[in-house]
């Protein structure tokens, strides 16, 4: 049966999930603030969970606290289609990164209830836990547990700045659900997401079809030197750890700009040292940093000369360099039957539409490893994100809604 | 009536305040971390002044938490002789910063008592309250008080990281005294003091006679740019303040190399940011770092190389900036008379003696703009300093407290 023609995204109804949302975790006006895990994560998760059982799905969480809600198909044993985002958010976060995605895909369930349509394979729609990595470094932990990129005793030690591990406040929050022992068969996976740069809003489409990623590369750098008096200790005997992690940063920005002429980004991320203080030179600083590049070969390079310039940051102070962590993520890691479908689909449906590299880490790339995976991008005013004047309006998201919800279908239901 | 010969430093007796004080607030092995205004600093205070009530010693507190300690003279209606230095510590400091100073001090009383010497002028004692400026920015702050650089209201103002004030904890540990009108007329300042670098240790000299101080600027910059996208956002919008203060910090180290053939220093000091965290571009940072220099003409040479650094790595990073605050200190500072009573009573002493300029600050440097002031200074090992490695022994300390002693005397019985 194929999907009948009332089959619609009602806009209102989804804008009025958006807007529920944005009273949990305020933060900046207009932004929210909601670490994963919090308070007002919780309190987020259990008004979604609510959503969804009012929606007739079954709920079930994992161990590391992602959600999945279960919609049925006509032959329940085949996999299911699954949609997810994220609904956490970084401290000066907008409404809708990830949150439109999750939310969205509440509405497509939501949309085929109203039309009376049944798909033949089930659907799934998931909430990943900490995407952002804003409270607990690295981000998309949830997704990466459900794939097996990283193990649940790992991602349940991750610690925020207070030391305290997404174990003990998965347990606080009361999100801490079955161990899974490897990740279940799905058909496939979609991720709709707000495209958190400015070429869509610019250039004036509607629909984004993800092709792949920026080739990305992060790493947490410690540097280990030792405590010394500001003022008389001699130069060449100092060993100050606050300033091999400024040098890193300043050769990652300087970076950067030697690569903004090709679209490249350079990023002095995060730098926390010990002791931080007037008066003593720190023996220990953190730095973390990331270089993205359309080009693989690019991004290559920027990755090599990242990490050379860690070295050499750390021997100019005359401190000890571990790199504690680095990942990479990007190039063509979705199917190409996906890619197509969602570029047709939104053809299909007159949306202007273009292919689109993107340049954040998404849970669809962890997905991707496991299952056929797409991801479609709506534009934002001016690509504005990790902001609170991040901004779409209805008109914004409705093609890309729309676009998953057909997409969806047509995967769900061949 | 002259000091009797029987008059001598007891360095055991001095020794077992430094091993008591030694146990109060500990931080790494050997060390101390006993920030101002702490419980430690407070437990620390109560001993003290303890050990001054049993020395029959009128105790006074100010409202900013100076400790002063009063033994009489034989005309109590003259100024008194002062010593003084500081019993708080860096957050890996060691066991002699200030505290030799404070407990040195006390030795000279005891001794006083032991061979029935009273002095013309009335003796006091004062530990000054945060010195360091590790809790609380800036350093010095109780003798800037007393000394009329810093208002009360400004002091009790000063915020620790997490935001208490200097002025919630004075009432919090029971140290808000008297409120001061203006600084009382005094004689002279004495403050022995570890010398804190490695000239002393280096050339085997006893005994430092510190006849100014480098010519030190610090400065606390703020940097302001927005938060946005660590990916997708491109460079040449961007506003990293993350970025601008590790420029700024970079630079400042740069310069410290540039100028330490001649012995200048340069310090990346600390460095915090907002949001700080991966994934995220800051919208503010705040810098703390400081320029010393022997040379008053290259020290000003710096100071303008540092504020322009400031304003570059804005620039670069499209951040506002703003300078919080600044400070000098150094120079020709110490009354002649008093260096030369210091080096003619050490010299007297038979011990192997030399001119040298402090690098650091010290509360010295604010009571001499109020009174005739000198600084006697002890060698350490090595010159470590902020560290718990920080040493010095008996052999060490005595020629230096026995200079106080005698110099003190001849000021207060002249």
């Amino acid at each position: 049966m194929s999907l009948p023609a009332s089959a619609r995204i009602d806009i209102e109804r989804f804008w009025a999930t958006i807007e529920r949302s944005a009273e949990i975790g305020t933060g900046r006006p207009g932004g929210l603030s909601r670490l994963a895990l919090s308070d007002s994560d919780k309190e987020m998760r259990d008004v979604f969970v609510g959503w969804c059982r009012e929606a007739g799905l079954s709920v079930r969480i994992d161990a590391i606290g992602n959600i999945f809600a279960r919609r049925p198909g006509l032959d329940d044993s085949l996999p299911p289609v699954v949609m997810g985002s994220h609904l956490d958010t970084q401290v000066n976060g907008g409404r809708f990164d990830g949150i439109a995605g999750v939310l969205g895909g509440l509405e497509v369930i939501r949309a085929l209830d109203a039309a009376g349509h049944r798909t033949r394979r089930p659907l799934e729609l998931v909430n990943w836990t900490n995407e952002e990595g804003s409270r607990f470094s690295p981000p998309m932990v949830g997704s990466g547990c459900f794939t097996g990129v990283y193990t649940l005793d790992w991602a349940r030690e991750r610690r925020d700045d207070d030391g305290k591990s997404m174990g003990e406040e998965l347990d606080r929050i009361g999100y801490t659900g079955e161990t899974q022992t490897a990740p279940p068969p799905l058909d496939s996976y979609f991720e709709f997401h707000i495209e958190q740069g400015p070429i869509l809003d610019r250039e004036g489409f509607q629909v984004g079809v993800v092709t792949g990623g920026f080739a990305s590369t992060g790493m947490i750098v410690e540097f280990r030197g030792e405590t010394a008096h500001t003022g008389p200790w001699p130069m060449e005997k100092r060993r100050n750890a606050l300033a091999a992690g400024a040098r890193l940063l300043t050769a990652v920005d300087d970076l950067g700009w030697e690569f903004a002429g090709s679209g490249g980004k350079a990023t002095a991320a995060r730098l926390v040292a010990w002791p931080n203080k007037a008066g003593i030179i720190s023996d220990w600083a953190q730095v973390t940093c990331d270089v993205r590049h359309a080009d693989p070969e690019a991004g290559a390079v920027m990755a090599e000369r990242m990490l050379r310039a860690a070295h050499e940051a750390g021997a100019r102070a005359n401190c000890e360099v571990a790199i504690l962590d680095s990942w990479r993520w990007g190039g063509k890691v979705f199917a190409e039957e996906m890619i197509g479908l969602v570029r047709e689909t939104a053809l299909g449906r007159g949306y202007s539409t273009r292919d689109i590299l993107s340049q954040a880490g998404h849970d669809a790339y962890f997905l991707a490893r496991h299952t056929p995976s797409a991801m479609i991008f709506a534009p934002c005013k001016n690509g504005i994100t990790h902001n609170n004047n991040e901004l779409c309006t209805r008109e914004d998201l409705a093609p890309g809604l729309d676009v998953l919800l057909r997409a969806v279908v047509a995967r769900a239901d061949r």
